[in-house]
């Protein structure tokens, strides 16, 4: 199986891997600078890493996607050592806007984070 | 003046700098690493720029503050070398919830990310 | 088969019927009154067809649970004739907090709204 | 001084009146109608409001502006009696976007909801 690549360097910096792209799943071992200031998971983790599956899902050959918005709710906290999921399924997606959630699950199978993004396609 | 520091170490990893206290204003200069396959600032810094100044103004001594919800909405593209500012407003707060607003800026005084957030009090 | 009922006087006044229980689907014929100035279907009314099934499916016997954010994306135009069906799902319910899908198609099996909403429990 | 007037039929049924067009001012005096099965303001009746405010502020003569994405915080709970006004803001407007941030405030003065809305135009 060949390797899968995030292309995106900020992703990649931040330790984000693609595992499939059917649908377009990544995936982050937590670490030590990845939490904030209580020891839980910056929200901006979460957000990269969900926004990492979106903009993988958005994005396809010869139309370029550009987010408009997104809206991320933290339903439980996650830790160093925790491995997140983040898998993104395409809910509707017109000339020029496409709509796209992403669910982040910890290795214990609780959801921690719910993701809604739109992209306008031009 | 005494120089103010960023207590986050993904924000301050991520070149994010603290500029006032009152109100909470940081900035980011942007760099190469920032930006996504399209060249143009990834989501993920906007939000994690946004979240630095909404958690710098939610967390209190002896009261701790996690977030529940964002909402960003990314309103004008930004480029290596712009110098982007937010700064949060708290909306309201009571015991167990509050709600900030975090207005990014570009250099040029273009609004260029939206951010709403509630935090939970406990 | 009883009749089910909205308990709700503001969604009832709107036309919203409850259809099932489990999981929570409740579904509004749409009529002149609902429609805004350009003819198509008013947000608020969408928002609250997505909002009716977001309350049954958060109040439970016993436990008061009260709206604190929603976010809804508009992803189709819906018109008067179109009979609205909005499907609610419990995504996570922890002691305090709780955070619910609620995805409402229209008869031609297009998804014209995603609602996401989260409510404190106390 | 002319009446103003609410063009749309579904926030006028509702009771919402137009106080001012600059900034674009809404109101809304709070009746039994409006409340849902706690006693409380219903959630849809919040974001009609805000949502009234909104589509007066992005229509402009010539140009059709259609929501696509909204945003909610509920930060206090309304009554029977108050009256709620709701203040939409212009944060930025292109060709084809536009973002309007709506605050909704008691007769107390204490903000009552918070609300973020996108229009496409076209």
């Amino acid at each position: 199986m060949p390797e899968l690549h995030i292309a995106d360097a900020f992703a990649q910096a931040l330790g984000v891997v693609l595992e499939s792209e059917h649908p377009v799943t990544v995936a982050l071992d937590l670490e030590e600078r990845h939490m904030n200031f209580h020891g839980v998971t910056h929200g901006g983790v979460l957000f990269s890493l969900a926004d990492a599956a979106f903009a993988l899902a958005s994005n396809r050959a010869g139309e370029r996607a550009v987010a408009i918005d997104a809206h991320l709710v933290l339903t439980a906290g996650t830790r160093v050592g925790d491995r997140l999921t983040a898998v993104a399924e395409e809910v509707t997606r017109g000339r020029t806007l496409g709509t796209y959630r992403v669910g982040i699950t910890r290795s214990d199978g609780r959801v921690c984070g719910l993701f809604t993004g739109t992209v306008f396609i031009g």
